[in-house]
């Protein structure tokens, strides 16, 4: 059967305040009302039945999680005491479905991202299931065709298209984010396509890698399954790191069956981590600013005003371009040219005011 | 007997949002936790026991004045239905005064001002009280030797100098605000003093002069003085006009035995009534912001940071010069050099959320 893990941990302090600790950036219902991981979940249920999502998210998040997807069984809902990297939020749920099913084949999601348009992108998953259904060593990544030479993002080097699957290749080599003149001759070449860290496999297949190259984590997660309240004891102690590094990267050097592929995700790619690319998804009002909540403009053009505390107003006079976020502890007030910076002005806001404000 | 009452009336939409409807400028606890009401008491009881302090204020302000005036007796507590302009807000406790103490000498005094040194202040004070003492029919007006060719204030054009009283001068003239040219004039020819709006007279005089000039005035005070639940039938129907217009003046020009003398206040006399000026009075930060309550900045300078909403923060980056307000309701931001057109902002905010946020 197949199964879609979306992994939805991370802080995202770059849109600080509105990604402080009690909400981190994929739980803020900035969408028409939705989150990012609502949304990663309204795209999942066109592949699979709610049943057969899995959600793996911090502890602290469970509450929220469970209110923003009502859809999705409550022991679905996998919370980490601490992150520990992407191996682990995928290798959990793993062990977890390998128990339930041994044949399952399951969709590892990020939640970070707003994808469209969506057929592509379930266009794209069929095909990692079909697959990974008839191949059951094939460990498929998603690469997305690059649309600039960009420096945020990891890198998948193409080798030879598969004969029965004309969106899929081989994956010769991946590549850690580049710097900038690297990130054009990656585009250039026409061989590289930005690494999206979603991953489609037979559970059986990952773990089956994860013991040779982990044994350690895969005995604990292995216990972690049968024994659900060993999680405080064992989930800290596991060995933090990321899918490719433990597990994609050797297998793609390796002679072993298990082998990589990437598919293409035909779509656009937005990583809503920023004010600038935030203010491009919400709607503009009458002075070209871009809005979400209650605000008022007098003689302010093309800023971004977001209001998320409810029973008040953001009120701009005479400025552009800056972006004004009122959360119920803090205001901020940048440029928007600067607002990459907002991380750094959270730890001034934590050394000078406290740790509860960032 | 000595008296001073305050007059504490007002809503001062020139620092919205500071200035909301339940908490008018001078309520506002902005200078070291203390309002300009506070700071006009704390003046006053160098004068006179705070037994014999008045404070004509709005009705429904009444609760938030006694809080901030604990020493103050109730009783002397004023609060007006609705503004009625000053000559009602000097003449209603002056008939209450002329009750309780026929001989009654009293200070009016406004809240609306930041005044330093106060020893210069009390000296004035003090020269007028005695001034007045040795002459009933003194009405004492209090000028400001002007530093700059104001137009926001009316002036006096001083007559001869008393000879007991070197910094007394009889009143030729009360002039309005002026243009900026004609300021400049009064400015170069030296003989011109701001006109303060501050006052001291024996209450029978004033009321002589108010039977005289404003008879059913007169007559509905004194009838309020006697019956204070009429207070709701008759303050709504007092003339609406200023000490100035209704005594101050006709009594400069007649040939009635009262005669305005003017006093001079050696002091400097901040309006504290926008943002740019209540700036000057705040505590810099090491990055020379003026700041009232938490705020955190980051490469940002000159700037008026006021945060009165408990429990949060003001965080700003990257911008210079402009003024952010946080309130329980309110977010502004503007720059400084704007910050006059905030009732404006005001205004829209009440038409486009709601009153209740104006």
């Amino acid at each position: 059967m197949r199964y879609v893990v979306i992994m939805a941990g991370g802080s995202g302090t770059r849109l600080w305040p509105l990604s402080q600790q009690g909400a981190p950036k994929q739980l803020l219902e900035l969408f028409h009302g939705k989150s990012l991981l609502r949304l990663a979940m309204e795209r999942a249920v066109h592949l699979v039945e709610p049943e057969r999502i899995l959600v793996c998210t911090g502890k602290a998040y469970l509450d929220e999680v469970a209110r923003q997807l009502p859809e999705i069984p409550r022991e679905n809902l996998l919370g980490e005491p601490e992150g520990r990297d992407s191996l682990n939020a995928a290798a959990w749920p793993a062990a977890i479905l390998r128990r339930r099913d041994p044949d399952a084949v399951m969709a590892v999601l990020s939640a970070d991202h707003l994808i469209e348009p969506v057929e592509n992108f379930l266009t794209s998953l069929n095909t990692a299931f079909e697959l990974t259904e008839h191949d059951p060593t094939a460990l498929v990544t998603f690469g997305v065709e690059p649309t600039g030479p960009e420096t945020g993002f990891g890198y998948l080097e193409r080798g030879d298209a598969l004969v029965d699957y004309p969106d899929a290749n081989a994956v010769d080599e991946f590549k850690e984010k580049p710097d900038l003149e690297t990130a054009r001759k990656y585009l250039d070449s026409g061989r590289y396509w930005w690494n999206s860290g979603m991953f489609v496999w037979q559970a059986a297949c990952f773990l089956t890698e994860l013991e040779h190259y982990l044994p350690e984590t895969h005995t604990q997660l292995t216990r972690l399954a049968e024994n659900p309240e060993l999680l405080a004891e064992i989930y800290p102690k596991l060995f933090k790191t990321s899918v490719d590094y433990a597990i994609m990267e050797p297998v793609s050097h390796s002679d072993r069956a298990a082998h990589v592929v990437a598919v293409k995700l035909g779509m656009t790619w937005s990583d809503v981590g920023s004010y600038p690319v935030l203010a491009q998804q919400l709607p503009l009002n009458p002075d070209s600013s871009a809005v979400l909540g209650r605000s008022v403009s007098l003689d302010a053009r093309n800023n971004l005003l977001i209001n998320v505390d409810d029973d008040s107003v953001i009120a701009v006079l005479g400025l552009n371009d800056v972006v004004v976020v009122r959360t119920e502890k803090v205001t901020l007030v940048a440029p928007l040219s600067e607002s990459q910076r907002v991380k750094e002005l959270a730890g001034l806001v934590a050394e000078q005011v406290g740790a509860e404000f960032s």
